[in-house]
């Protein structure tokens, strides 16, 4: 492997910047270039991150660094409006742009703009991103130059219902939407970011559950939007998200109320088959109950079924939010752009216990 | 208080018994006589347990021990069916029984072996004995002689939604049951008791989340049973225990479909109004959210409520499994059977952080 | 109990604050009267700790408020300096000034200086301040205006040597101080208080463990003060703290060489008949181990002995560091101010499990 | 590669058993021909390890098996005594025998039989077989037949403590052995093992923190041999372990009275030297401080040096006790043994957070 890809990281200094340094630097055909920070400039990236002593030999940049301009990939690991205001001039480089962020997930400006509490800078540049979520989305985002990538809950949620919807979709009557579907999630605190915020100090976290969000989340209107994608009709969808008292893991418990010609179907079967193909996505044999441990530090996504009374279908699903629902998956996606095999560099397996 | 209640405890290694040790110790109006264990008979329990040291200052003694039948109350913090077995004898004998377990919960007794696997051996006391859940069941506790106290999750689940079910029985037409109730419940480790399990040791739990029990738990029926008779009908019920990362506490995350009478209803004043003389029960201010740190190590029980599309009510609750949602609760009956204030003992404030 | 002790505390937000009032609300001789916040003036006590609910009714008031110059005892729960600068008004008043940070401990003024990088602005009260930790210095307390209550690693550093040094003061020739005592402490989190900082949060301390303050830590010149006065000469120590993934608790490990005689002294009989009739010192039973959660929540603090080879005692010991290391020992040093027993108010069990 | 070198895993069922299928199964030179697991015999790994669906494609067989003895090379992860009693026949079919458990780390059979309460087998098997510690035992260990791998707290102290016995041997009178080496280590609770066993569950363990094994360790004897070996004299060694409320981790805090001489010596450059050319072991910057986090999940071990008052050295050691405490650490050698860089697959990178 004479040439490797250039990349680069804006924003190297959250969580989803050190996991894609983690991922990137055991990445075989990946050179990694540079990566910014700007209020860290200067500083060595294994002083910040001495797990990575011996393994990553770059010190952060100024996000002004012309190194970016270089590279085949940047991935913005940023809070969410950086992306936007970098990704023109990247463009214009031939640099293709990678955003974790939510700065081209939502395709209405006025719904990003009602939720995220900004103007879209680059409409025009919006219309053309692609959403990235591989196993939904695998063909649009070959060609792409910019690709929105999902975020860590619409991930998980959008996986566990895609075979559903689509089938819905295709064959209609399957999902009952009188009822909203209903999907209770709990994330570990990694999910809230690396920030000095006193709610996420472990004395005030640790041993300790609760709900949050209860009048609206942000990742809501990218949820509905991509479900009602899937099911070519607008779903009503109750979200809840929960904080666990872990560090990483994504439980999305998933309830759908079906027709009862939904309930009459077998979904174990059609969902196996939907993603026979998929690396990374596994469903567990019928009776079988995902764990967040069961995908810690890897790339894949669990799913289990359970049909309840009611025609309630019960969907559970596990990824790990860093990785699937972040930086695993933004790679997946530069390995589509890049045309190599989907799981090159990706193929870790669980941390377990 | 020169005359104290005598009170013994069959089955004291368990997290229920060193519990009621830890509350009754502290109790002003209670002598401990006699704590027993088959098994540990002989033991000092402050060997065994020894926060309890120069506070409690008893060994463990056998089940068959005299003692008990000089008690005012028994509490069984044993496995389901020993209390049954037990308590004829102690009836005779004037002494008023507590069951923690399930032996007098469930009052068909067909219900009761489909679920435990076991026959009921003396319907006549099942018969007799009355629910053991203060703030729904109060008065008919006051002259029972047989408690079968309500489980952990039925504690949380049956008074996150008694105003609402009662209006429904009173008024009509408030809960659109065509949509099953759907219970999303999260507990701590200390739910699943002090055994040599490997599922439950730390190396598999900490950091880690998952459901359980799938196709169904033994609190279904005990929950159906005390909803449907608060709500004057057959109430459809999914319940799904998820398994947390904490040693106590259980949230649970309820959602109810309402009809577009219930929806229009002042909830939040509604609760507000019923619970307003409970002393343990804590209606919390609209957009406020529990956390099971809110309650932990006390007997108080935190509600709070959430309108949300599509005319689902979410209800929000948090207990403490081993308090409010066991031994705590226990000896809140215990208090109203010896007619002293409720809150006798239990006044304990949660533990934060 | 018809006139109570009025009280009052200043930077009531911290966790030394709540648990003075999670330990103070309970406590039957004694009313608040207020509790101060600059930052939160106005903000119900409630509304920033649920768990007082119903409990606690006042609201954070500025330090300015005259009413703590009404109160019988103020303590202080503040970042060091802010007691100096308010204890002469108090005294003034009356009020006698209970500081549970630094600015009363250290008895040389320059040495405070070395490690808290201020000037002491009122070195008379410094020098007539009294070091409080009951178990050592009850007598010289109970007159006292101003206590500076001891550290928390430094009271069970201090109550697990004192009867040792002290018998090497009397005595001599006991330990072998040409190697120096050694503490190796670890702390849950909560000690390092309720502040925004990216190095606490959850995700950064959950499942890991660390050293900290390899160079010198700002309790070192308070336990050698005190140690050396335990043993009547200077007590040379090295200190090293470490961070556990716990909210509460401290376990301090030490190692201190013995001479011959020192060795062959019964220690544990020592150790017993020393803490006799000390309500919250426990001396465990030869071979038995503390665990933090043993005290997890009380004033206790338990202590076990082991000699090793080389004529090394091991001693160890366990303490809630927010109760037995900081507002519980508070409370207790309060009561010895006010003539009451020194239980009172402090007599809860630990939480265990 | 298209010859793969065969490997076979007897006791297959525990954490150390699991481990070393996460890292053989992503080994790209091994492949995995059997697994044995007596109690488990004919179940898919995949059912018992779900994070290794997809990946490894098992069934646990007998120990009898005759595929063992196909293999190059055998790991026993099982308890001790069996390693030793299936070796000599695996030796006879050529096969080589790396043993995680204690069977051929203490060479004095009549200390092992003092320990481990079982009488050694195969004196003259113990007797051939080599110490397991790659960067101690490096050119011993290339033509061995057997080797017993280094423990998990062992191989922790060792690493921390060679560079500078080393030095005391080679120039004598670095170390001051009138006072023992202290080595307060703590360990995640993986280190105790896959078992059902009340003091290892959550609720016991969670949000806790004990010393452990006061009146000593099985893994006193072979840390003391070795140092002994290091030092070219006996080391006197005083060893407590304690347990942490984390799954993984290693933290060795090490004390050591040090010559004049030794204390003016260079440390941290004879540290860095000597381990220069070792890609495990990484030698901190001065003043840097481990954490067990930065080698979680890898085989990394990482060492930082401090001076204290009092000629004393402080040493901290991180590790995974899973990795380079076990299973990493045996795969290590495997591949010394297989004539392979000695850190082929073996290059994953700690998870943090």
């Amino acid at each position: 492997m004479t040439n490797k890809f250039k990349v680069g990281i804006v924003g190297g200094t959250g969580y989803t910047g050190i996991e894609l340094l983690r991922l990137l630097s055991q990445h075989p055909c990946v050179e990694i270039v540079t990566i910014t920070s700007r209020k860290d400039e200067g500083t060595p990236v294994e002083q910040m991150y001495p797990s990575l002593r011996g393994r990553v030999n770059l010190n952060f940049s100024s996000p002004d660094t012309p190194l970016l301009k270089e590279c085949d990939f940047v991935f913005f690991a940023t809070p969410h409006g950086v992306a936007m205001s970098m990704a023109r001039e990247l463009l214009k480089h031939d640099v293709k742009v990678i955003d974790l962020a939510a700065d081209f997930r939502i395709k209405d400006k006025d719904i990003f703009k009602q939720w995220y509490k900004m103007d879209h800078v680059c409409p025009d540049l919006l219309e053309e991103a692609v959403y990235g979520q591989p196993e939904s989305k695998r063909e649009q985002m070959k060609n792409a130059r910019i690709l929105g990538m999902a975020g860590c809950y619409p991930t998980s949620i959008q996986l566990g219902l895609m075979p559903l919807l689509n089938l819905h979709k295709n064959e209609g009557q399957i999902v009952d939407f009188s009822t909203p579907i209903i999907a209770d999630c709990k994330s570990g605190i990694s999910g809230a970011g690396r920030k000095a915020d006193v709610s996420l100090i472990c004395a005030e976290t640790y041993d300790n559950f609760k709900a949050y969000a209860v009048k609206g989340h942000r990742h809501e209107p990218e949820i509905v939007q991509q479900l009602s994608e899937m099911a070519g009709e607008t779903v009503p969808f109750i979200f809840q998200p929960h904080l666990l008292p872990t560090i990483r893991g994504i439980f999305s418990t998933i309830y759908v109320r079906l027709t009862d010609k939904g309930y009459d179907t077998d979904l174990q079967a059609l969902y196996e088959k939907s993603y026979a193909s998929e690396y990374f996505v596994d469903v567990m044999p019928a009776g079988a109950i995902p764990e967040t441990r069961m995908v810690r530090g890897s790339n894949y996504l669990r799913i289990a079924l359970s049909k309840r009374q009611g025609n309630i279908l019960e969907v559970l699903v596990v990824e790990d939010n860093l990785v699937k629902g972040a930086s695993g998956q933004a790679i997946q996606a530069m390995n589509i752009l890049a045309n190599l095999p989907e799981n090159t560099g990706l193929t870790g397996i669980a941390l377990v216990p």
